[in-house]
C-alpha cells in the first residue's frame, strides 16, 4: 500500500511521474496502475512509457493485474494520443523511445497483444476482457465476439471461474450500444446469435420476430442477401445475390445501378454468360454519363456489342478503335466513309489536324480533304507527303505556299505582340516591386531600431504580400482543385493597384514565356517549308524575331524570378534591422504554410526548352 | 588665374571637387577645364558630372573651350568609365545623374555631339577637331576622316584660320598608326587617296606603287575584290567578284569555300541561275559535314538536285522528306519500296516506331512488318488499327497479346524497382542533411555566442554545402554547357560521404520521379489495351502499382525539395546563434553568384503533370 496521505500532500507531479517510470521499468505494473487508478494519471502512459518493454511484458502485465476489471480499464482507457508527448513528457535527456513502426494505430497493437496473450494463458478466465479487446479496436471486430459468445452458449464452459452466455452477452451490452449489436448479429447470418441478442435488447419480438421468420423462410443465399441489404452492405448483398440463380439477375442488375457496383459485378460473372454482357451495357452506359465514354466502348466491344461500342468510341473521339469495330462490324464502305469524316470533323474542331488527314485520306478515300486539314493544321512535311503520293502538286501553288506566307506573317505579328506585352509588364513589375520595398523599409524606419516586437512588422509586411489572400484560399480547399486554381487566377488582378498585382504580372510574364518556348518545333517546321520554297527573306525574318523573342524572355528570367522562388520575402537585413527583425522575417518564413502547388506554378520561373533546336543554319 | 599656390598646399580633394561640380552646375567650362587640366583631373569628369547638362550645353562648352588643342585634349582622353562611380564618386545625398539611355557608348555619343556641334559652327575652324572626333570613336571611322581630308585637297579652304590638306593628313597620321590608315586608304578605292598617304608615310614607293599599279589596270569590280580581300573583307570581296561575270565565278565558288560565305553568296545570285545550283550544292556539301544534312537536303531539292536531295534526307532520317523527293524523281516502285525500308529501320533504331510503321505500310507495302513495329514500339491501337484495316486479326493472338503480357510484366518489375530506389536514397538524404545539420550546429556551439566573425563559420560551413565545388565550376564555364553539365554530373557522385552527395541524391531522385511521371500516357495507353483483351487482373495490378509509385514519389516531393529551393541555406538561427550569425548567413545567402541553369534543373523539384488522367475508373 502507498502511504497515501504523504503523496498527496506533496502531490509534487514531477515526482509522482518520477516514481512511476521507476515502477514502469521494474516492471512493477501492478504498483503503477494502483497509483494511476488514484492519482487519476492516464492509464496510457503504461504502454506509451516504453512500447517495446510493455509488449514483451505483456503476460507479466496481466499476471499483476490479475483482475478482469483492471485488464478491462485499462483497455477501455486506450487513446491512439501518446501522452509522453501531451500530458507526461519525458524528462529531458531521457532516451527516446522509437515505436514500433508497423504501420498499425497503437490501439490496436496494444487490443491485439493483450488478447491473444490473454487467450493463450486462459480463454475462460479473461473472456470478458478477450471481449472487450475485440469491442475496442479502432474497427470494433463486434462479430468475433458476438460468436464468442454464441460459442459459449453452444459448448458452455465448465471451468471455474468460467463465464457463462449470459453474462457474456449482458458484458457486451454493456459495452456496445444494443441496436449496433443487433445488427451486427443479422450479419453473422446466425439467427440463434440473433434471437439471443434480441432476447436482451428491451426490442419488442412482435417487431423483430416477423422479419426473422421472413428471413429464415429464404433461400440461404438469398435469405443473406436480404440481410446484407438490410444491413447496407451492398458488395456482400450482390455476391450473394448473384449466386442465386439467372431468375434473380434483374434485381442483381437494380442493385448494381443503385449502387453502381459495376465494376465489383463484372468479376462474379464469367466473360462469356449472357449476364456479363447486360451489366457491361449498364456499366457503359453509366460511363457514357460519366464523360467516360471510350472506356465504354472498351466494355461494348469486348463483350460483343459493336454498335454501341462504335457509337462510344466515335463519342469520345477515340477514333481508331471506331474505325476498327467498324471495319468489325463490317460497315459498307460507304458509311465507312462517311463515319471517317463525322470522325475527322471532329478532330479538326479538337485542331488535331493530322489524325483528321488520315481519316480522310486512308477512309474516306479524299486525299484533296486531307492535304487541305494538313495545310490548316501547319503539318507542312506531311501535307507535301500526301500530295506527292497523291501526286497533286496543283495543291502546292494553290493552298500551300498561300498558306506559308500567312503563317509566317501571322507569326510575326503573334510574335512583336508577345515581346511588347511582355516588356510592358515587366517595366510594370520593377515598379511595383519597387514600392513594396519602400513601403516595407518605411515600416521598419518608423519605429527605428531596437523595437521589442519586430514581428508585427513582419506580420504586416506579409498581408502587403499578399499571404493574407493565400490564407484565405486555403479555406476553399473542399472545392477541386481546378476550380481553385481558376479562383486563383482570378484574384490575380493585373489591374495597377490590386494587391496581387506583382503576382498576377509573375503570371502573365511566365505565360508568354511558355507560350514563346512552345512555338519552337512549330517555328522550326515553318521555316524549313519556308526555305523549301525559297521564301528566305520571309523566313530570315521569322527567324530573328523569334530569336529575339526567346532572348528577351530568357534575359527576363533572373530579374523577373529572382533567385529561386520567394522574392517577397527577402531577409529584412539592412542598417536599421536588429536581432529580433531578422529573426522574426525568419521565423515568418518558416511558418508560412508550405507553399501550395499553384502558389509554386505561378512562382517558379518557367524553364525553357534550350535543347530544343529550333533555328536553320541556312539562315542569317 | 586660380590661386594657384593656395589650392596646392591644402589640396584637400574634396574642396577642390567641390569647387569644380560648382563650375559645371554654373556651366564655367572653362575655369573647370583649366584647374582639372592644371591638378590632373581626369577630363571625363566634366561630361560624367551631369551627362544631360553637357549635352545640351555643347555649343557653350567649345565656344569657351575656344582651342582646337582643348578641344582635342578632351577627345583623347575620354574613357568609358563614369569617374563619378571610380575615381570621384559623388558627395552622399546628392541626386543621382541617369545616365542617358541610348544604347549608344558614351565615348561615341560625347564624339558625335561635339563633332556634330562643330561641323554646324565652323567646319573649316574645328576641322583638326572634326577628325579627332571620328578617330576617337569606338570603331574609328578612319575612311570618313580620309574622305574629308581627301576633299580638302581637291578644294582647298580659302577660309581664315582654315587646314591644308598635308596639315590635316600630318594631324591624322599624328593620331593613328600609318599602316592602318594606308589600309584603310586601299578601302576608300581611292588611288589619289592611296597615294597621298603613301606618300605622308614613310613607306617605300618600290613597295606600294607596283601594287598599286596592277590594281589600276584592272577591271573596276575586280580591282574592288582584290583590294577588299587584300584588306581580308571577304563579304566586300565576294560581292564585288560577283558582279565581274561568270568567267570569275569558279574563283567566287573558291572564295566562298574557303571562307564559308555560303548563305552571303546564294543572296547575290538569282535562284533560277547555274552558279546557283553550283552554290547550293557547295554548301549543302558544308552542311553534311556540320551534320546538317537536312537542310542540305532542302537546298538540293530546291535547286533540282533531286538525288543529292535524297541522299541527304536519307541520311539525317527526314524520312517524309526523303520519300516526297524519291517519287519527284520519280523512283520506280521496287526501289522506292526498298528505300522505305531502309528509312523505317533507322526510325526503328531511333524508336520511332509509328513513323517506321507508316514506311513500311504505305510504301513498302509490307503491313505485317508494319503491324510487328507497332507493337513492337507499344503503340497498342495504332497496331490495331492495322490488323483491322488489312484484316490480320490472326497478328493479335500470335503478337498482339503476347506483347501485352510481356508488357505489363515489364512495366510492373521496372515500378516497383524504381519506388525501391526512390525509397533508398530519400532515406539516405534524410541521413545526409541530419549529419549536415549537426556538423554546423557543432561548429557554432564550439566558440559559443557572441563570437565576433561568425562569417568564418558560415564560409566554412558554405565547403560542406559545396558551393566551393560550385565556384570551381565557374572557371570551366568557356566550356559548352552541354559538356560543363556532364561534368556537373559526373562529380555528383552518389557514393557515401561524397561531398556532393546531397546533391547526387536529389539529382537521382528527381530524375526518377520525371522518369515515372512520363509513363502516364503509356500505362495509360497499356491499360486500355490490356481491358480490351479482358486482361483486367493484369491492368488492375499496373494501375495499382503505378497509382503507388505516383503517391510515392508526389508524397516525398516537400521532403526532398523543401519550401523552394534553397534547402542547404536554411538560416542559422537557434539557441545559440546571434545578430551576427544570422546576418552572416544571410549575407552568405546572398553573395552567392546567382544560381546557374544547372544548378537550378538540380534543386528545383520536378514538376509532376497531375494533369494528364492516366487511371481508368473501371479498374478498382
Amino acid at each position: 500500500q502507498m502511504p497515501r496521505g504523504n503523496l498527496e500532500t506533496v502531490n509534487h507531479r514531477a515526482l509522482l511521474l518520477a516514481q512511476l517510470r521507476k515502477w514502469l521499468d521494474s516492471l512493477k505494473f501492478r504498483e503503477a496502475f494502483e497509483c494511476m487508478r488514484k492519482l487519476r494519471i492516464n492509464l496510457n502512459l503504461i504502454y506509451d512509457h516504453n512500447p517495446k518493454v510493455f509488449l514483451e511484458n505483456i503476460e507479466t502485465f496481466i499476471t499483476q493485474m490479475n483482475s478482469i476489471d483492471h485488464i478491462n480499464l485499462f483497455l477501455t482507457e486506450l487513446k491512439e494520443e501518446d501522452t509522453t508527448c501531451s500530458m507526461y513528457p519525458r524528462p529531458e535527456g531521457s532516451p527516446i523511445q522509437l515505436q514500433p513502426v508497423s504501420g498499425q494505430k497503437k490501439v490496436d497493437v496494444v487490443c491485439d497483444a493483450l488478447r491473444s496473450t490473454m487467450e493463450t494463458m486462459d480463454p475462460n478466465k479473461f473472456c470478458l476482457s478477450i471481449l472487450t479487446a475485440h469491442v475496442k479496436k479502432t474497427e470494433p471486430e463486434l462479430e468475433v465476439a458476438l460468436q464468442k459468445v454464441h460459442e459459449l452458449r453452444e459448448n458452455p464452459r465448465e471451468a471455474p471461474g468460467a463465464v457463462s452466455a449470459e453474462e457474456a452477452l449482458k458484458f457486451l451490452l454493456f459495452l456496445v450500444n444494443v441496436n449496433d449489436l443487433y445488427e451486427h448479429s443479422l450479419g453473422t447470418y446466425d439467427f440463434d446469435l440473433v434471437l439471443m441478442v434480441a432476447e436482451k435488447s428491451q426490442k419488442d419480438p412482435k417487431e423483430y420476430l416477423p422479419f426473422l421468420n421472413m428471413l429464415k423462410s429464404l433461400e440461404p443465399n438469398y435469405q443473406r442477401f436480404t440481410i446484407d441489404k438490410h444491413l447496407k452492405r451492398y458488395r456482400k448483398a450482390l455476391l450473394h445475390l448473384s449466386k442465386c440463380g439467372p431468375e434473380h439477375f434483374p434485381e442483381a442488375l437494380r442493385l448494381v445501378r443503385e449502387q453502381k457496383l459495376y465494376s465489383e459485378a463484372l468479376r462474379l460473372f464469367a466473360a462469356n454468360d449472357a449476364q456479363y454482357k447486360a451489366l457491361s451495357c449498364a456499366y457503359a452506359e453509366h460511363l457514357v454519363e460519366q464523360q467516360q465514354a471510350e472506356q465504354a466502348g472498351l466494355l461494348l466491344w469486348r463483350c460483343g456489342e459493336f454498335v454501341g461500342a462504335l457509337q462510344a468510341f466515335a463519342g469520345s473521339s477515340s477514333w481508331r478503335n471506331a474505325i476498327c469495330v467498324a471495319q468489325q462490324i463490317p460497315l459498307p464502305p460507304d458509311q465507312l466513309a462517311l463515319l471517317a469524316r463525322d470522325l475527322a470533323e471532329k478532330l479538326t474542331e479538337q485542331r488535331r489536324y493530322s489524325e483528321a488527314a488520315l481519316l480522310l485520306d486512308q477512309y474516306a478515300k479524299d486525299c484533296e480533304e486531307a492535304i487541305l486539314a494538313l495545310i490548316t493544321g501547319a503539318v507542312w512535311e506531311e501535307a507535301l507527303r500526301l500530295i506527292y503520293m497523291h501526286d497533286r502538286q496543283d495543291i502546292t501553288e494553290t493552298n500551300l505556299k498561300p498558306a506559308l506566307f500567312d503563317a509566317v506573317s501571322s507569326h510575326t505579328v503573334f510574335l512583336e505582340a508577345q515581346v511588347a506585352t511582355f516588356a510592358r509588364h515587366r517595366a510594370r513589375l520593377a515598379v511595383v516591386r519597387e514600392q513594396k520595398e519602400k513601403a516595407r523599409l518605411d515600416m521598419l524606419d518608423e519605429d527605428g531600431p531596437d523595437c521589442p516586437d519586430a514581428e508585427l512588422y513582419s506580420e504586416a509586411s506579409s498581408v502587403m504580400t499578399g499571404s493574407k489572400y493565400s490564407h484565405s484560399n486555403s479555406r476553399i480547399s473542399s472545392r477541386s482543385s481546378k476550380n481553385r486554381r481558376k479562383a486563383e487566377r482570378k484574384k490575380l488582378s493585373l489591374k495597377e493597384g490590386s494587391p496581387m498585382e506583382e503576382r498576377a504580372l509573375m503570371y502573365a510574364l511566365g505565360e508568354i514565356v511558355t507560350t514563346v518556348d512552345k512555338m519552337r518545333e512549330e517555328v522550326h517546321n515553318l521555316l524549313k517549308a519556308l526555305v523549301l520554297f525559297q521564301l528566305d527573306r520571309q523566313a530570315e525574318k521569322l527567324q530573328q524575331t523569334f530569336e529575339e523573342a526567346l532572348q528577351t524572355t530568357e534575359a527576363a528570367l533572373p530579374e523577373v524570378w529572382p533567385d529561386g522562388i520567394q522574392n517577397n520575402n527577402a531577409p529584412l537585413t539592412g542598417p536599421n534591422s536588429t536581432a529580433n527583425s531578422i529573426t522574426a522575417s525568419f521565423q515568418q518564413q518558416q511558418q508560412k504554410p508550405a507553399a501550395s502547388q499553384q502558389d509554386v506554378e505561378v512562382m517558379a520561373p518557367p524553364r525553357m526548352r534550350s535543347g530544343v533546336k529550333w533555328k536553320l543554319t541556312i539562315l542569317k
